[in-house]
């Protein structure tokens, strides 16, 4: 194409993005989606672009015609402009906004001292930036579901039915090891779960402490899923008879292969979390 | 680390790599080789790092006191100090030293109107910039060893031995996919190959046009293979009853998952490959 942008990448918990700051639109606002979808793929390509999970388009809410950066205006200055490796469009995403919000602070003078409102496809989100450089977000609240059963190379196990926006089966395993390799997406109850499911394998590391494995439906087994992480976090507290509270009971780690993630479940019902956002490389791509 | 390096990332036919130029040994000629080792694979990792197959430092032969730099000294300018994606050494790369000079001329000044010698632990490798951007590297003399066999989940073909500094067994099959998805290694005969093998599965296209897939010793199927594709080569012009020479008869176009290399087996019986190297970003990491 000789197109040549100015990106960052970064990652939150293994989760990695390129960032393609767009303040006011000049940049990339002009591209019609086809256009949008291939320069987000190529950028993606872990071989002949920059490579990542996906692409942050940092653009003013004032700047982007997108109806939910238009619906967010007067409430959130900047608008995360999501999409996939693949292109596709995409809604939000724990652990890039989070990038999103480094970024902000580091590269566009954001105050890190006040709560950061963030546009996204999924709705308004607000941040906190955490003095040792990690990253709150409220994810917001959590529906359960009931009980549900996964089962992976004719094992099965019994799993909670956790949406968080998107449909989580959180299991309770003795070993990590147990679901195996997780080439193949586990089995579930598809009158349950008509459009996927994403599926969590927990085992308890300590008091409320846990570590997980994610299987995510169209993209196979990842290094961390903030959803994932916040929907195993409501299914230990419940296990353990524990709730919604504002002390420590309902503080968890949950260790992700990619890092750990500090999930919360708010006194009001709401997630938050928790987690390390870094930016490690900046520059030219040319494409 | 605290550490802020230049680099630029390209790829060969989808084999891509991270350049750190480093002339005069300045950046990074003070770092011992177990520090090297770690910067290589964080500057590799696909989520936490850059992404790539590998890192190519560019380093003045004048300035690294590699053994294989210091005996190219008067015949080489320039050392590719070539690590794999886990940050050990390695000797050579068809597609990454295109890739190399691609950077000498596009950066470093590099007269690409004469043939280009490029010291690396194989040896000095001498090269050729075509106008069209494509590059030319003289890959040496194959060694021919005789019929062998390879196995995949329970099928067998028979297949060519071909030594090209390193290993490869080359199977014709009728499809591609006969060999189906790959994720073992092929089964081979260990007292013909004790250090394991590099597998090539290929099917005709035409007249001296083939396509190949790769399973490479310690990474797997990938998107492509320098040396395999001139195995592949030679494989196939026995077959077709050729042997070196300076005219068409031994001149291949060889298809691989991430693009297509144009090999030659030259009358003085050494294989020159040509094929695309690609600069696609550039900027400044921080680790």
């Amino acid at each position: 194409m000789g197109t040549s942008l100015h990106f960052l990448k970064g990652h939150g918990t293994e989760n990695d993005f390129v960032l393609l700051p767009d303040a006011d639109g000049t940049v990339l606002g002009g591209l019609s989606d086809e256009q949008l979808r291939h320069l987000a793929a190529a950028i993606c390509d872990r071989h002949a672009g920059i490579g990542a999970d996906g692409v942050l388009r940092v653009v003013r809410t004032a700047a982007s015609d997108d109806p939910a950066s238009v619906a967010a205006r007067g409430e959130a200055d900047w608008f995360m402009d999501y999409r996939n490796a693949d292109g596709s469009l995409s809604e939000m995403c724990g652990n890039g906004i989070r990038v999103f919000a480094r970024y902000l602070v580091d590269h566009e003078g954001v105050d890190a001292t006040i709560p950061l409102a963030v546009a996204t496809r999924g709705g308004t989100k607000l941040l906190t930036l955490r003095p040792d450089g990690s990253v709150s977000v409220d994810m917001g609240s959590p529906e359960v579901l009931g009980e549900t059963k996964v089962d992976v190379g004719g094992r099965s196990w019994p799993a909670q039915h956790v949406s968080m926006g998107n449909p989580h089966a959180v299991a309770f395993v003795d070993s990590l090891d147990d679901a195996g390799p997780l080439v193949e997406p586990p089995a579930h109850d598809p009158t349950e779960y008509p459009h996927g499911v994403n599926v969590e394998f927990v085992v308890r590391r300590g008091a409320r402490h846990v570590a997980m494995r994610v299987h995510e439906r169209g993209s196979g087994e990842t290094r961390s899923c903030g959803t994932g992480a916040c929907a195993v976090m409501v299914a230990a507290a419940i296990a353990d008879g524990a709730g919604p509270s504002d002390d420590d009971s309902a503080s968890y780690q949950v260790d992700v292969p990619g890092g750990r993630l500090d999930v919360r479940w708010r006194g009001d019902g709401h997630v938050v979390m928790t987690g390390p956002a870094v930016i490690v490389a900046a520059g030219e791509w040319s494409g």
